[in-house]
């Protein structure tokens, strides 16, 4: 249920903190483990599958605090799969045998529409404003951009309220400042998993909080039920399990639409997650950040700000951000909006930590503003062309016989590798991983997401289509034994699995 | 010596971490408080000579943990004069009677040479490298361009390398890693007074990480000495005082050119200085963010990247920023250079939270590498005009009969106002601040920067002529005892302090 830290190879339990760094009592206070290591460098790490001993060595630095070679050896292991991509990167022309991306989480199918519009002569203004001290929440105009925006977008009741909205650099930023404002070290959110695996060191980094899993599974259990799906029971549950051993749950994370599932919660959801977190003062943070990015013109996207009266405003806050819906992950714009003026303000606080450019405050302004871009030209064609590459992944799966949960948003498809593993470990899971691998495609796997289900993989779609023809071809070959490379693992090329999963 | 936090008014001293955020033990480990407050709401914060009861009520949330409280306190309190002098800034035009700001430390003097730099064609480029997931540390072709700006601009005796470089949204965000990933909890840098007191904020806010203090003072010893002189003898004294109060300290941070002071340091006691670190084993930060703004010919800096041989490579590591030297700090970029792969890669692996956009990276690529422009118009432009400015301040206080630092670089004159003081105490200090600010004039007083001495004043020069005309004239009439509103303290305008001095 938590974020133990188990060594799935040698069943050895470790856990996250060493004693020399923090409170290790709260830190380990799960009941799970019962012994800390020393010193990061004197015991291995093994966290969300990611990292191995390679990691481990170099995270023995005697130039760092123990944090900062935890927070190093977050640095290693989740880059190090990336580096190997990086390295032998596909390139049409250049290096056509390079490995192809389904792994990261970005649309890639629209930087001819962004390119185009950011490079009107409207984006390049200088103003001496611009180049001062902003206000920490954002520029007033900025803000009262993204609340006109949000309040059209998320079809607001009433229209949203500039003073109730924080811009900063990017999601990752405000989970890391929304951790450190709302917890104390080592207390905890609720998070239903599988999930954006990310969070985990968002929250951990700086503010050490850690996550509380509420473990959804595949099975399912009635006529009106679906594979992961999220229940309050389930919520019960795992927040009385906390509890009953010692941790501390601030609130409850709630993506929607969801990364990795691509699964929209429906009003009646949502107000029902949102009432069990009032009945227990929980925080409930929302991360919308692919609301945008709903292509299924029969999904019911709801934001929770469309809601005509949230259960307890003081403890929603809701993220958003360019990365997914504007295709611009490398432009590190995020937003936060929540009536609770405390919570607004403390982040604001932190926000000097986070800000963003005055001059790139200015684009997204009137990027936000300009609805005929967005409405006429953005959108309708985004949402075409992640609709042609989600059939055209789907149709391949479809033919290869793998089942995989069809959902109409998000940039990426939740697929049902587990026939493939000769055995239900995540051990298998890795080396089918390390197959596509080696067979120049990657992904991301299951347990990345702390899916409790060996086998399941996250494949992303939003790419060119002879990108994703290639990429579904190795995949196949793969599945069907094809592959140029060996079965046996030792023959894998020689490098760590990665976490990697943006 | 430490950051003991006394209430000036009323002799009580609390401490900076209520014992149910953190390990109070380590934070108040000084000696000098024996007894911590529970709760930040139940306590006053008095930190710095900024903040006040009403701050301190608003601290009072429910929804926030006491860090999250004491974060927010800090923007309460610090934003409060910014506040002020937001709600009445001067203009020339619309509000001749609002305040002017002599108090933060920007350069205002070459808007024009940016602006028309910053909007030339080249400067807007999207391409979809620009637009994706960024390496953390910065894009190459940034670290590359870098490296070479620093190994011509810093006269480093070989060229400098892109992979000791990472690029990050500014200087506070470069403290606040830096000091989480050197530091564990409790731990401190040492640091000279005066100091930029904003470095309390940035180290400690995320990292929880302190500062002892290595008070100068204004008194000139012999024939080589200066005012506010920094010797190894002092730190050597600060250290041995730490250690013995059991306070850890892991570094020293060294500003050169010095803020508030204006001071540089010669060749000779930069290598003493490192001298010393290394013979504790402490890191050094050397925060040269002001390294282009010497304006006076005849004075000798030297970077501490300009040495032939760094005493202690691994432990030496140089910020640099454009806010200052470029005037732009609301563009937010700031580089950290060390040779020790350990902190690059640890605080990467945190920039994941101080990230820029890849539109601003290509734009501060495009700026570093423009040298005919950096050399042929902004610098000489930028130190004339900044020469000019401070010519002008200068001989104003001269005519006044005011005694003050007159060094040439930085943005900053440090003022002697002790004279007009009734008596020497900080209490003193904040009512002539007061009356400088219901006179429309905003100065850094001295205890914002822990001067020891009540009386100091940071005064701000880069600014235009008719702004730096008025404001010297409403000086004037509060030391002449002209000015329009009474000497009565009880007649101030109803708002606190602020340690505003960014």
């Amino acid at each position: 249920m938590f974020t133990h830290l188990k060594n799935e190879s040698t069943g050895l339990t470790t856990c996250l903190i060493p004693a020399s760094t923090q409170d290790v009592g709260s830190s380990c206070g799960n009941g799970l483990e019962k012994e800390c290591p020393g010193k990061p460098d004197q015991k291995p790490l093994e966290l969300y599958g990611v990292g191995g001993p390679t990691a481990m060595f170099s995270t023995d630095s005697p130039y760092l605090s123990s944090r900062g070679r935890i927070i190093k050896w977050f640095w290693d292991s989740a880059e190090e799969g990336y580096r190997t991509y990086h390295m032998d990167e596909y390139d049409e022309d250049k290096n056509p045998s390079g490995i192809i991306n389904l792994g990261t989480s970005e649309n890639k199918l629209c930087f001819d529409l962004l390119s185009r519009r950011l490079t009107q002569s409207d984006m390049l203004r200088v103003e001496p404003s611009l180049l001062q001290y902003p206000d920490w929440r954002g520029h007033l105009f900025l803000r009262e951009e993204v609340a006109r925006f949000l309040s059209f977008y998320c079809k607001s009741p009433a229209p949203l309220k500039p003073e109730n909205v924080v811009v900063l650099n990017g999601g990752a930023s405000l989970f890391s400042a929304l951790g450190t404002v709302l917890c104390e070290v080592g207390e905890a959110f609720l998070i239903p998993t599988p999930y954006y695996g990310a969070i985990t060191q968002h929250v951990y980094l700086y503010g050490n909080v850690r996550l509380v899993y509420v473990y959804l599974d595949s099975e399912v259990t009635g006529l009106d039920t679906h594979p992961f799906q999220l229940t309050v029971e389930k919520l019960e549950t795992a927040l009385q399990a906390a509890n009953s051993e010692g941790v501390k749950v601030k609130g409850l994370i709630l993506i929607n639409p969801q990364n990795p599932l691509g699964d929209i919660y429906s009003l009646g959801e949502l107000q029902e997650f949102l009432g069990f977190a009032k009945r227990h003062k929980l925080h409930v943070i929302v991360d919308e950040v692919y609301m945008l990015s709903v292509f299924e013109e029969s999904a019911m996207y709801c934001s929770v700000l469309s809601l005509e009266r949230l259960p307890d405003p003081q403890r929603t806050h809701v993220m958003w951000a360019t990365s997914k819906d504007f295709g611009m992950s490398g432009l590190r714009f995020g937003t936060l909006y929540t009536e609770n003026q405390d919570v607004a303000i403390a982040v604001a606080s932190l926000c000097r930590y986070h800000g963003l450019s005055g001059l790139v405050q200015y684009q997204m302004a009137q990027l936000l503003r300009d609805r005929d871009w967005i409405n006429q030209v953005y959108l309708p064609e985004n949402h075409t062309r992640l609709k042609a590459a989600h059939t055209c992944v789907s149709e391949e799966l479809r033919a290869l016989g793998i089942p995989f949960l069809s959902r109409g948003a998000g940039f990426f498809i939740w697929v049902d590798l587990r026939k493939y593993l000769r055995e239900g470990t995540f051990g298998e899971e890795m080396l089918l991983w390390r197959r596509f691998l080696d067979n120049k495609v990657l992904l991301s796997f299951g347990k990345a997401f702390e899916c409790k289900e060996p086998g399941w993989f996250r494949l992303v779609f939003s790419d060119k289509a002879h990108r994703l023809r290639l990429g579904m071809q190795r995949i196949r070959q793969v599945l069907e034994g094809k592959s140029q490379v060996a079965e046996d693992p030792s023959s894998c090329l020689n490098q760590e699995p990665s976490g990697q999963h943006r």
